[in-house]
């Protein structure tokens, strides 16, 4: 049974078929629903979401692009942006750009081009790297209801809803001083990178803060990799230094490879902090006291505000920046 | 530009641009095709693919539903399969179901109507529980190509392409009895599982193969969770046995933590093999020595035998069962 046959049924049209089925909010007799919605149900009839989309011009889907779903981070993303979709009664078509500006765009325009209601997207590496303008312009071109997730440049043409990286790195440093540390070594993520710019300024922040001058010698930049933290680690750990703030727990790992080949005990002689509370955290052989992402309120977020765009556009919708909060377990001293 | 416009300035019906912007094998004058190509160009026409979905009755979209996005081994699965398709110009609808057999339904019904053109299931854990019947007859009722990844059932009415779990776990047994261990643990995932039920019969295949008497003593029913392995573990370390077969890493992450506790060195007192090798196994203190899943070929062959369905429906397509590796490490001794 198609929607042509079941509108003959029941003596309408398709389109009062399928703005029926759709819940759609239209002036439809009563009885005349009824009929059509009993009539579907005797034949077993299932709207095609292709032919709703077409009369109502809106598909319940959303897209979501992400740079990487085989990174733990962005598949916790995917995870609690689909259960918040569907919620609402949305769909979800996640997309992955492998952190490129090429794929970002090819990406969305296969989304927009399969009808998507809006987009949620987390801003690949490349895009965010040196060119704003281009970035910019390239999210002022998307015509359908769009939010930033996470990753966000200044003069981005939508709204984004992110964490507050630099008052999580503030947080973790902070934490390190209360615990009477002073020389406080900083393994920082590529700084050409968006969330490693900001984590490395709130180490600064709260340096200053507590009146502690800034000592370059004790900043290494790194990559966010456990390979990379463990090469950069073994430089850092050579310094007069009593705590290092990783920021990120891959490079804590590294970083506790290292202090092991070099007979430094974690946290009796360095005491460490992380960023991310990755779930291995809690398995490593020194549970890893870290700065907790909170994944699941940035996507509430993030969700509440597409919807607001897709179903009340005229209304206005903020930026919004939550901030992180630390898991304590036991690697660090005092 | 909508496509009756863009039809109207060519001279030609809807349908044509359609089947030609969406480069269908389908009669069209040369000359028409060109004229068609350049006016949407000129134009900046993006056809849409509900349009073209409609016509086509293709989507160009798969659906992938998984148990669970936030899970390392489906969020790899999900990025191995998209990726696969990106190559083949098609794109990927992923649903999660979290385990349950009614999100499994709920969600297959979702993608169905959204017009996939097929779908690659990773079963629930609860449809495959118990009742083969319940789970068998449901995908019997899916009138739409579909290929069933990692989990199978017998009788199941679609091809299905799975890692062989029982010989990767003889594999792991006999990699610890070729370093010369007789006394070998096993720490089980949930033996109402698909997976844990095959890799533990591995063990017992790797035993009777090497002459060594099965004790069941030595088998400790956990749950594949860390906490599981931990608790489940120290149970297990209390008996004579020199080595223990881990049927995933996360319990093998927790044997370390209880290993450690009861003052056994892994792996001079204990040497323990585990299953899965997640990226996180390399930078345990103690590297661990894993069975690897390939889940790049399982993606592969997965792929492609969807398209094989959705492309020629007449030609068979047969279940392919992959065989893992070991990946070495360090925690064996011997």
């Amino acid at each position: 049974m198609n929607i042509k046959e079941l509108a003959s049924l029941a003596g309408v049209s398709p389109t009062t078929v399928s703005l029926v089925l759709n819940k759609r909010d239209v002036k439809v007799a009563k009885e005349t629903r009824e009929r059509i919605e009993r009539l579907a149900k005797e034949h077993h009839y299932r709207p095609s979401s292709l032919a709703v989309g077409l009369v109502t011009k809106k598909t319940r889907t959303v897209g979501l692009v992400i740079p990487d779903v085989g990174n733990l981070f962005f598949s916790e993303i995917a995870k609690n942006v689909e259960q918040e979709l569907a919620k609402y009664g949305y769909g979800v078509v996640i997309c992955n750009t492998n952190d490129r500006f090429e794929s970002e765009q090819r990406m969305i325009d296969f989304l927009i081009s399969r009808g998507v209601d809006g987009i949620i997207l987390v801003l690949s590496a490349d895009a965010i790297a040196g060119e704003n303008e281009r970035c910019v312009s390239h999210v002022e071109g998307i015509k359908i209801p769009i939010i930033a997730l996470d990753r966000w440049v200044e003069g981005l043409a939508c709204p984004h809803v992110s964490i507050d990286h630099r008052f999580g790195g503030e947080l973790a440093t902070r934490r390190l001083i209360d615990a009477g540390h002073r020389r406080i070594g900083c393994l920082t993520g590529p700084l050409n990178e968006f969330s490693a710019k900001k984590r490395k300024q709130g180490y600064v922040d709260a340096l200053q803060k507590a009146g502690i001058p800034y000592d370059e010698e004790l900043v290494v930049e790194s990559n966010y990799t456990f390979l990379g933290g463990y090469e950069h680690a073994k430089e850092l750990l050579g310094k007069d230094l009593s705590a290092v703030f990783a920021c990120n727990d891959l490079m804590a790992y590294g970083l506790f490879r290292a202090a092991r080949e070099m007979g430094k005990r974690i946290p009796e002689d360095i005491s460490v902090i992380g960023f991310d509370d990755l779930t291995f955290s809690e398995m490593l052989e020194v549970p890893l006291t870290s700065v907790h992402q909170p994944i699941e309120g940035l996507c509430k977020s993030a969700v509440e505000k597409l919807l607001q765009r897709i179903t009340s556009p005229q209304e206005q919708v903020l930026d919004e920046v939550i901030a992180p909060s630390v898991t304590e377990r036991l690697s660090i001293k005092g």
